[in-house]
Formats: C-alpha cells, sequence, structure tokens
C-alpha cells in the first residue's frame, strides 16, 4: 500500500515525540501490513518518551515507537499463510532469530539476538504497522480492539505468574503499574488463595483491589513483610511477583517469602542490587526467576484462554482511551502514574 | 474416654449396615480421640453397604465404617504435639508405614503399605473416631463442619486437576460424581478457560453447571468427542480428568484429548481396558496419570486455600444432611444418583 | 545441480526395493541439497521394503526412501542463512507445519500436520537429498558419518529415557532393536543405577552389555518381572521405557513398575493392548508416556552432548557397513535381527 | 549402654578442640544408639574448631560436635522399627519439626525448626552417638565405612548437580572443595558433555580431573569467564554450580550463564553480595536455585544409587584417614585446603 499515514514519531534525541505525516510502510514477501485499530503505552513507551539513560543508549531517532497493539490485516506478503487479509491480530513484539541455541529449544522468548519492535525498529503509534508474519497472534473476531492491544503486555504477567503454582497459594504481587494489575487478576483467576498488591500509589492499589487483590497494601503506611507475615500466620507467602524494580521493595520481597517459595522477577532495577543470598535463597532454598517476554506462543495462548472465558478482565485496568492525536494526555498520565492502561486510537 | 457410643456397623457380610451402640475406642500415646461433628458418604462406603465383590474381598465385619469426617479433639495421647483439645480437625485417610521408597521421597499416598481408615481399621461412622495424630488436619475454626467434612474426597479432585497446568487450558471433567463436581469446581478456580462436564445423570450435570461447568454434556444424547472437537476447533482438549471408570468414556477421552495432552484417572475401572497405545498414547504425545489419595500434605494446603478464599463453593454440591440415625436415606440417595454429597451428623 | 543419482527406489506395491538412477532434486530458496555421505537402516524402513499393511495404507510408490542420513551441503537456496556450502549436517526427519497449536508452543515433535522425510516425500537412500533448511542440524566437523546418521534414533532413544529424572534410578528397557540399544548407553550416560535390557534375542542382549547393561534378561528363559523384583529388593523399577511393541512386554513393564514409576512407550503395538488401569496405574500412581519424534531441537542438542563428549558411544551398535548398491544385504539383516546399526555408504 | 568414650569436644569458647573422655549418649524409645565406625569432616566442623563469628553465634561449649558418619546400630529404643541391631548406618543431620507448612509438604529439609547434629545438639566425633530413628539411612552392608561417612556432603552435592536437568549439558563447577569435587563426579555421571572446574587452589583442580572434570581452571590464571564461553562457542554454560561463596565467583558464575540457563548455589557468602538482577537474572531469564540440605529422602536414594552402581567414585578424593586421637592432623590439612576429605576412624 502507498501513501501516507499519522504516527508517533520519536523525532529527536531528548524529551517528547511529535505526530507526523510518514511513509506507509512496505512488506516483503513474508510481512503482513496492518491497520491499527488500538495501540497501547507501555512503561518502555514512557522511558522513551522522557528519554532516560536507557533509551539514549538503545533507540535511534527519528523513528515510529510503540509495540503494543491490535488491528486488522490489511496485506500480505506472497509467502504468508498463517493469516489472512481482514483478520483480527495482535503480535508478539520480540523479533528473533531462530537460529541460536535458545531459539532452537524452545526458548525464543530469550533469544540472544531478539530485535524489539517500536525499539529497534518502527513500532504501532501509527495507522499502519508492518511485521513479519510469524509474529502475528490471531485474535477471536469479537474480542475488543483495546483488549487486544493489551494482550503483549499481559503476556509478562501470564508469564511471570503462571511460572510455577499458583492454586490454592499465597502470592504477592510488588508494584501495581499496569503488568502488575493484570498479574493480580491473572493470580485470583489461576486459584491463588490470597493475592497481595503492594504499591506506593493508591489509585493503583484501588485498581488492583478491582482486578480481585485479597488484600491491598501502601507500602509507604504498614511495613509489606509484616502484613505478609500476619496474613499466613507467620509463614510467608508461596510466591512474590516483583514488578516494581525498587531494591527495597526487591529485599522485602525476599524477606515476606516462605522457606521454598517462588521470586519471580520482571522488573529491571537500574542498579544492582545487594542481595543476602546465604539467608533469603540458600537457607530458605528459594527459586528465584528472571522473566522476560512471553513465551512463543505458550504464553499467547495462556492469555486468550483467560481472555476470551472471561476469567480475567482487563477492561477493568484500562482506565483512558484517547485518540492518536491526543498521546502527550496518555503519556502525561502514565508519567503521574494517574492511570492503569492508556489506549491510544489511530 | 469411656463408654458407648453410636454408630454404622457394616455387621455382616452382605448388602446393608446397622446403627448399633458399640464402645468408645481408646487412644495410645500417639493417637487422638474425636468427636464426629459431619461425616460424609464417599463411593467406597456405598460399595460396602450395597457389598460388591471388592468389598467382600477386602473388608472384615463387624466393624465401624466411613472415613470423610470434620469433628472436634476431644482427648489426646501424651505424645501428640500437632493438635490440642478442642481443634477442630479433618483427617488424611492413609495411614501409611512410613518406611517404604516411596514414603521415604515425598510420595506417601502411594506408600506400598498403606491402611485405610473405615476400610481397613474402624471408621467414622460415629460419634468418635480414634486417629494417629500424624493424620489429622487442623481445620480453620470458621470452617462449617459439613465443608470440613468434604475435603477428603475433595483432595481426590484437587490431585487430579492440579497434577499439570491447567490455567488458561481446556479441561474436561468426565463423570460428576461428588468427586467429578469437585473437580469441576477446582478446574474453573484454577483458571481452567473452558472446563466440558460428562455424565449420563441430569440431576448432576446440573450441580456440574452450579460448580462452574463452561458446557454440560449428556453422553447418552451427545457425543462427547464431537462436542470436545467443536468446541476447541477441532484440536481437542488439553486435559482430560477420568472420573467414571467406564471404558467406552475413557476411550472418548483419549479420543478427545489433543496431541500433548494430560489424562489423569483416578477412577477404578471393574475390568481392563483396551487402550490403542499407538494412536491414543504414542502418536499424540500425551501423558497419563495415575491418581489415587491426596499427597501428603501439599493437597491438603491446597484444598485448604481454596476453601478458605472462597475460590471454591462446595456447599453447593453438598445437597442433603440427615442424621446419623437416618444413614439409609443418605446411601439410598447415593445409589441413585440423585444428590451431590451426602452429610450425616452424629 | 542437475543430472542423475543412485538411489534406493521402493518401485511398487509389494516387497522389494529396486536400485535406480533418479534426477538428482531440485530445491527451492528455503531447501538445500545435501551430499549423502552415510545413511542408516530404520525399522521403518523395513516395514516399507517388507510391503506390511501399515506401509501400504501410507505410503506412494514409486519414490526414494530412507530417512536417516549424515552428509555434506552441496547447494543452498537463496533465503538460506542457518547452513552453508560445506557443512556436515543432519536432518531432522519430522517436516512440521509451524501453525499449529502444537507447533506453537514448543511441541512441535507432535504436529498435527507432520510429514516425514522418506515416508510422505523423498528420503534420503540416495546420493543427494533436498531439505527444507529449517531441518537440518549441523554436525561437528569432526563427527564420522556414521555416527552422524544415527543421531536421529538415538534422538528416539535419548527423548524416551530423558523425558523423566534418570540419575541413581533403576531403569528397564524393553527391546533392544537399534533404539533399545541406544537407549541402553543412555540411560547409563545419565546416571542410572540399573540398568536392565530385556529381548528374546542372544545377539543383541550382547551388544546391549556391550552398551552399559548392568543386566540383560533373555525373556524367553527367565521371568522379566521377577528378575526386576529381585533387582530391587522388591520394589520395582522406576523407569520402564518400552521399545518392544508386544502386549506381553508391556504388560510386564507395568507390572515390574515401582509406584509411583515413569513408563516411557515409544513402541507401536499393532493393536489396542488390554491395560488394567486399576491396579497398574491408578493405585499405583504412575505416569504413561507416550513418545514420538525428538524435541526440536531440544533432544538434538542433547544427543550432540552425549556423541561429542564420548558419553555415549554408538559406534558399539554400529555393526555392518554397506555400500548403497548392497542394501539388500542390510535388510536381510535387519530383518533376521542379527545386527545392531546397519549403515549404507552411497 | 553405659560408660566412657572418646569424643572430640569443643570445650569452650575459641579456637581449638580437645579430646576427651564423655558418657555414652543414652537414647530414648524413639532413639537408636550407633558405634561410630567412620566420621569426616566438614567444612562446617572447621569453623567450630577455628572459632568464627558464624560458630560463636550459633553453638554452645562444651559438646562434641561432627555430624558425618558411618556406623553399626548396638542399641534400639523399644518404638524403633526401622533399622536394628547390626545395621550399617549413616544418619540425615536435619532433625527436622515435622509440623511446619515445609515439612508437611516434602520438603523437611527447609524446616523452619531445623536442628542440626553436632551443632545444635552432640554430635559423632566420638565412639558412639545418640540419633532419632528416622533420621537414619541404612547402608549397603557391603559399603566402607569411610564411603558411607561421605553420603551425607555427597548428598548436598547431588541435591545441588541434580536440582535440574544435566544430561548432554554443560556444566561449571566453582569450588572445589569436597563437596565440589563430588558435585564434579555427580555431573559427569549424570552424563554432562563438559564439566568445567574452577578453583584457586592447585592440589584441589588435579582432584576435580581425577573425579571427572573435563576442563580445570584456575581463576588466578585464567578468566573463568572467557573460559567457558570459549568451550561453549561463546554461549555460556547451561548451569553453575556455585560452592565457593566467593561475590566474584558469584559474579563470574551469572556472566558465564547461558540464557535461560540454571545458578545453584550451595555456598554461603558472608555478607550479601551485590547481584545485576537486570541484566544477569531477568533479561537472560535464568532459574537461581537456593539450595541446602538433602531431600529427605530422595536425595540419599539417590546418593546411594550412584555409589552402589559405581557411577561415582568417592574413594578418589577421600585423601586422608586418620585415628580420632589425631583429629589436629586432619583439621590442619582442612585449613591449608591441601586435602580432599579427610575421614577419622574412631
Amino acid at each position: 500500500m502507498n501513501g501516507k499515514m499519522k504516527a508517533i514519531v520519536k523525532h529527536h534525541r531528548d524529551k517528547g515525540a511529535r505526530l507526523e505525516m510518514v511513509d506507509i510502510p512496505q512488506i516483503n514477501e513474508n510481512e503482513v501490513l496492518i491497520k491499527v485499530k488500538a495501540t497501547s503505552i507501555c512503561g518502555t513507551d514512557v522511558h522513551i518518551y522522557a528519554w532516560d539513560e536507557w533509551s539514549a543508549s538503545r533507540v535511534n531517532p527519528p523513528y515510529v515507537f510503540g509495540h503494543e497493539f491490535a488491528g486488522e490485516v490489511v496485506e500480505i506478503g506472497e509467502d504468508v499463510t498463517n493469516v489472512k487479509i481482514g483478520d483480527s491480530v495482535s503480535a508478539e513484539t520480540h523479533i528473533v532469530c531462530g537460529e541460536c541455541p535458545q531459539c532452537l529449544t524452545g526458548n525464543a522468548h530469550i533469544c540472544r539476538n531478539t530485535k524489539i519492535i517500536g525499539v529497534d525498529i518502527d513500532g504501532c503509534f501509527a495507522e499502519y504497522v508492518a511485521l513479519p508474519a510469524k509474529n502475528l497472534w490471531k485474535n477471536d473476531a469479537e474480542m475488543p480492539m483495546s483488549v487486544g492491544s493489551v494482550q503483549e503486555p499481559m503476556g509478562n504477567a501470564v508469564h511471570t505468574v503462571l511460572a510455577g503454582d499458583v492454586a490454592g497459594k499465597t502470592v504477592s504481587i510488588i508494584g501495581c503499574g499496569p503488568i502488575g494489575l493484570m498479574a493480580v487478576g491473572v493470580a485470583k483467576a489461576a486459584g491463588a488463595s490470597q493475592v497481595i498488591a503492594y504499591d506506593l500509589n493508591e489509585y493503583r492499589l484501588e485498581l488492583a483491589k478491582e482486578m480481585g487483590a485479597t488484600t491491598i497494601v501502601n507500602s509507604k503506611e504498614q511495613d509489606p513483610v509484616q502484613v505478609a507475615m500476619e496474613l499466613t500466620d507467620g509463614n510467608g507467602v508461596e510466591v512474590v511477583c516483583e514488578m516494581s524494580g525498587h531494591p527495597v521493595a526487591i529485599d522485602q520481597g525476599f524477606k515476606m517469602l516462605t522457606n521454598g517459595g517462588r521470586m519471580s522477577i520482571l522488573s529491571l532495577p537500574v542498579k544492582p542490587v545487594q542481595v543476602d543470598i546465604t539467608n533469603d535463597i540458600v537457607f530458605k532454598g528459594i527459586t528465584v526467576q528472571g522473566i522476560t517476554g512471553r513465551k512463543m506462543y505458550e504464553t499467547w495462548r495462556q492469555v486468550a484462554g483467560l481472555l476470551e472465558s472471561g476469567q480475567v478482565d482487563v477492561k477493568k485496568m484500562i482506565t483512558h482511551e484517547f485518540s492518536l492525536e491526543d498521546f502527550e494526555k496518555g503519556f502525561d498520565l502514565m508519567l503521574e502514574g494517574k492511570c492503569g492502561k492508556v489506549v491510544l486510537k489511530p
């Protein structure tokens, strides 16, 4: 397809972004062009927008950013067989090499040569996006586009929470940003007997309650470890999902975990963290898991299963929708933390 | 404690049982005497009551049968430390040797020298029951006694359903007797995207719906395999929990399972069954699990977690309560299949 | 590459095969042409050669059969990036769809649309073979071609034996055809405390001993279950790998398994088999696994690791090598069972 | 049994220990008296002997220390059924409560109320030791006493190495003290394709080679990460067993691990360690396991299986044997690091 389209362009190496008219991307024989119907803002996008140290070292403006979306297939390359024009799709945002040992052993989510949509190549904050066919995930025709859009981050939540047993167990979710909020919903849907949510932000703690948290803890006001101990007869919780990235919160996570527990870390602390390996890991016999991306495509199937059955209702945490033009309102809300998930509609 | 108590005694080697006054059992230093507050009827009890081939070969009348209960500790042996007088308790019904390789490797539920309460030794269809302290499970003080009583069979359901992943997956429960009904509730609570329940008995299918089945199938009226295929876009379900024991239903279970699926069998078919190993097991790469008893005591913790949090509401399937004296009404209902779980109150 | 090549052609719908001159296959942009240096005879090839019921229902003569090989890349399609001319390669023989739920969740070995090299498309009993690039496995340059050739069936053995824990455990291998013999070597290399090998064929039992069996049992002469019980203090073995396909042997496998044990079945019994589900699966709490193909490509990595380190020495069970022209000698030996693995050199 | 016996007594709160005559311990109805035939020196014993900060905070002199041993049962309490007089035994050294959630779910090795033989109660550096019957492990009558004695620390090695898959994988063992040396042997026996051993001590690196290391690395002389990368085509190793406790070595362990790898930590760093969670755990998607004690009694069965089959030959790393009276020679060697395992014979 030829022509121009609206896109949010990270145009220079500094704070901010700009709505511009750019060329509609061209596809090759293995790619697909998608008309974006809904796209949501990730914490990563906020980092790029705000231009922090990480983004300065990783991205190359000018380019179109954004990676969470749902849309409709409008053009397919000649070798594409897995989707057809008119299909409703979202996409796995990791473009992987397919040849490294990780890719060859069912662990493509930790491919050593990963490129990320909207980070390393043009993304989906636009009217159209072009992607490799093998990255597409077909959505149920009846799934609302805004719900379809948040499947990618919900995949992070699912990958984290379901990285071990949950049913009948006590689970702490530390950090209630959008992924944390979805993690609360997933833990509840998967049968956790308690889902304890921690944050400093009351707005998000209230959303956590909506998503199914059995207890919410404002870590400024209550000692998180003490609360966890009281709620578990002094044993500690069986699972901690760490989504805050704060050294203090990570330490609290270790301390509230019972012997033999599981600590699944999705967050990205900005610096090395002091860990008391002897007392918090070895003597307690715990397991620490680093979680990144989504299992391709086992996580996507789980996400679809939990959404289509209504076990997790993400609409409760999609708090704002704006037109693409109004993207700055969305970024401002994200920077203030006064939102769940923000969706943009091109 | 000395004195007499009411008990349902399997008094002779034929159909039926009798309410009698018998001695209150005496305890040794490692045992506990419990006042039974609620006791529920298991399919095994019905076999003993009806006196079939299996019971004729296994049990030795006269003795008190029954094994599912909740009650209050009224006397403890001098070496007992894990419970105290006044505690509300239920019990693991497998008394294990503690010395075989299975017991020594965390698999006491498949101990090679198991004795079963109410089968091999006196049981709990009585005002009092005496048991080894190590078999007791302390209940939350607020748990209703009838709910406490059905934890043992709910443990079978939990052990079966949670023997593998469930969240976001499609699950078939074949056979909706009391354990099947609880399995429906557990699968739903654990995040199954679909829970398809199969039986020939409409009364029980309706209860399955109450417990959370997303589809109910009367296998007399619909082809179970065809329904499963239609509900899964022709792929088949990912998990089958087999609780019917019928050769035809077992075969249907294999046929409705997708490649790589899990078949967890709790039922006890009365004869060897023809299995198409090549097409139904090997080429499909499935896993078949034999499930017996409850993991000691991991399953009990999961059961307690699911009940205390309200994730599974077993009250919906406890359809009848009678006094101990009216036990025959309960057995008649069980024989007719016109009930969920039947509880007796001594 | 143009021209003619020698190939063993299954030329008509009856017993036998014929060496013919056929066209060297042409490759497309995603395929690779390999000069075959060694190719080995699988039991499947023997079925096709002997023309049994299964082959009559599955294969379409005339075509080139054979699927196990090692060779050198001589031509690559323009989109191929994972191998280059001169590489030494073998190949995964399952050509999978990449789009079914199994392929999308890391279980391509049980793809529901699998095509098999040498069964559904032309194979490698020839001077050259053309294959999709993504099916190739790069061999260490120093691996002998005959060893490279048997990696595919060794993958079956590895997939079966390593489908659960082995180190420090007692393992029975039932059936000592070539894959069974390699399974003996794998179990030993993986730290099994005992590897008990069963067959009716003394020649193969002797090879099993060579491969590391700690006990060999001629099932005609000794009761396999009794031997297993004696060797395990009456407990039974912890793992059974079933590679015979005989109903009697399968039943013996179930009977010799200890409670909680693992039965991994790679064999393909020609008819449904009577299984005592109640006593052999449920009460014993065992796990039965259907095993097919090789995990892509986790199994291949394990195979390479075990071969390159010398942990498994397959040369001991490659008993015969012939030129391609002498293929009938190889098939005759396979039919008689007087061989380990037979390799043909084009 | 009444009378006096020789014992190594930690007699005062300072460096050293003393051979004294003390009362032979008395047993209760659940205990067993064992005549010690061989007892070996653990790193923990060296800490107690040398009187460091940890021992000053934990142990209460005067008492008999030591916990690794093999011996013969000479007296049993009246309730003991699992061993009889004349049996050759060793013992699990963790005395656990049996009532905490960990004990009740098959994780007694991380019991929250553990007491350790020779640390919290009198130990086995003596002619006799009294222990709870349930802590005993029966040895094969033909196992040499010195081999029986080192099963407990070998259990640590087995628990660490076999906490995940090993067959066909690349494994680094960091730290070649006695447990590290046994870990090398276990990894090799379990089919690791490479076992790379790291230490600063040439004597122990030579022993690592004896035990089966495929490469030994003196971390003073070579960059451990670089060596690991070179040996794995730049991918990194799949398993790291950390047994050194040094912050630098731990960091190197993280760096040499491939994406998706496993880091199993048995060591006890004396202070919190800086961990780059983002780059070394999350982005790499690795799993970190804290390992303590031995699984009761699954690990013991694995140890016995590996020893009785000859898969691991611990005699190679039992470098010194002394009489109990000469214990100071043993401790001196341990302090200098010029030994493998040191055994004392009472």
